[in-house]
């Protein structure tokens, strides 16, 4: 894969402020990020703006919006808002797309709560449209399914986003929540033209954490050549972000961590 | 739900001996136990099965089997032996079901290891049916599919038991493994007439350990009433076994988690 296809989402190097990602992705010829809220909010939108402006550095998604079951009115009101939001910032960033983590059980029960994501989509959609700004439904692995995402796979992902105009709502994949999924190479097909993303990190044949223990590629199960041939060959031209949740790689100097994962980008993601 | 269903999982109170376990189970009543090899191995295959024949004690499952992926010819071999030597033992205990446990990805891959689970069933099977020991084939939640069992769908699994004889080769549906699958519902009628067994714990919001950090049936997200309705639709008249992985359960005198665990059965299996 051309090293021109990497994005480095922030989470990645999370040791990093956003002043320090974009002048360390600069230096490395880096040409393109993947940005969280609050660490854009913790240096201003505006700054955030000009310092990606300023150093030609291309924003590739924004994480996250989302969480969409609710358990008052109340709620319900304040999540679409924070929502619309969350759209906002992705266009002053010029992020072509708003990464969606659609949010565990509300009290109200498993099937109901999907159904309040389907709801939530909806009502975010001719908002994102207007705007410019995709939205693009992440599957979470399925051990997330209570607390961060009743979306646990890629065909729901799929189903729901079908729903929805197709320049809009789409998906995301990442290879740790869906690696697993025995119907994922029929699955990354149908959702061909879909796929607003790629994110890419290993899953550690013993994770020593299942939330901030995956791994660098190449130092566990997923076949990634696998992988991204069948991403690609659906189309898929955009940037592949790498997002790694790993203590380990956060405990190093920004400048280290970047370096493997630039390395490891160009070894095992063709 | 009679409590007349219950059964007791060994591992739900591991905190036991096998002995231990037959005298607090004829205690409160309880006519049926599901054992594990390295329990009954600890007092001898021999004195297990008089324990439970002279308890009037029934066997509803023995765990497990499985772990098919082989790295070598020698490992396929010795796993080969290894099962044969699970269902003789089943066998002598008067367990109707020996549960399998799949196993991970062997250095072949993900693809080639669930070959090899398939290949390591059908060379199971007629051992298996010759002695009238049902296979139960469990699927695991994926957050175990690289180092416990690349089966983890039901649909998976019941489209690997229906290439076999449906007397000898079904499906283990643990609440634990599957509750959060989009498909659930569907998939457990499909499953109809090959479901060998059901397994309950429930899944806490914010599990303190994947492995062993099972919540007691209540105190999670799982829709019991839902879910063993279901199983009970298709005709499904066997035991159902509480098996929960719980350090908190396993710090209790035995027989305070046996009388938790009854009642909670009483409480939400219905």
């Amino acid at each position: 894969m051309s090293p021109s296809r990497l994005s480095i989402n922030h989470y990645s190097i999370r040791q990093w402020d956003l002043f320090q990602l974009v002048k360390g992705c600069r230096n490395a010829g880096i040409t393109s990020i993947g940005l969280w809220r609050d660490k854009v909010n913790a240096v201003g939108l505006e700054t955030a703006r000009q310092l990606v402006h300023e150093a030609n550095i291309k924003v590739s998604s924004l994480c996250r919006g989302g969480f969409f079951p609710y358990s008052s009115e109340q709620e319900r009101t304040k999540t679409l808002a924070d929502n619309q939001h969350a759209v906002d910032e992705a266009a002053a960033l010029g992020a072509p797309l708003l990464v969606l983590v659609c949010g565990g059980i509300a009290a109200a029960g498993l099937e109901q709560s999907r159904q309040m994501v389907f709801e939530g989509i909806a009502a975010l959609t001719p908002y994102a449209q207007a705007r410019g700004v995709r939205l693009g439904i992440e599957p979470l692995h399925p051990m997330f399914t209570a607390n961060r995402s009743v979306i646990s796979t890629l065909a729901q992902a799929t189903d729901l986003a079908n729903h929805f105009p197709q320049d809009t709502v789409g998906v995301v994949i990442d290879a740790y929540h869906v690696w697993w999924d025995p119907n994922l190479y029929q699955e990354i097909n149908r959702a061909g033209g879909r796929i607003f993303a790629f994110h890419v990190s290993d899953w550690l044949a013993l994770p020593p954490d299942f939330l901030n223990g995956r791994g660098l590629m190449g130092d566990g199960c997923i076949e990634f050549s696998k992988l991204a041939a069948a991403v690609t060959q659906t189309g898929y031209k955009d940037p592949i972000e790498v997002e790694i949740f790993n203590e380990q790689l956060w405990s190093l100097p920004g400048d280290e961590a970047l370096a493997l994962i630039q390395k490891r980008f160009a070894q095992f993601i063709h």
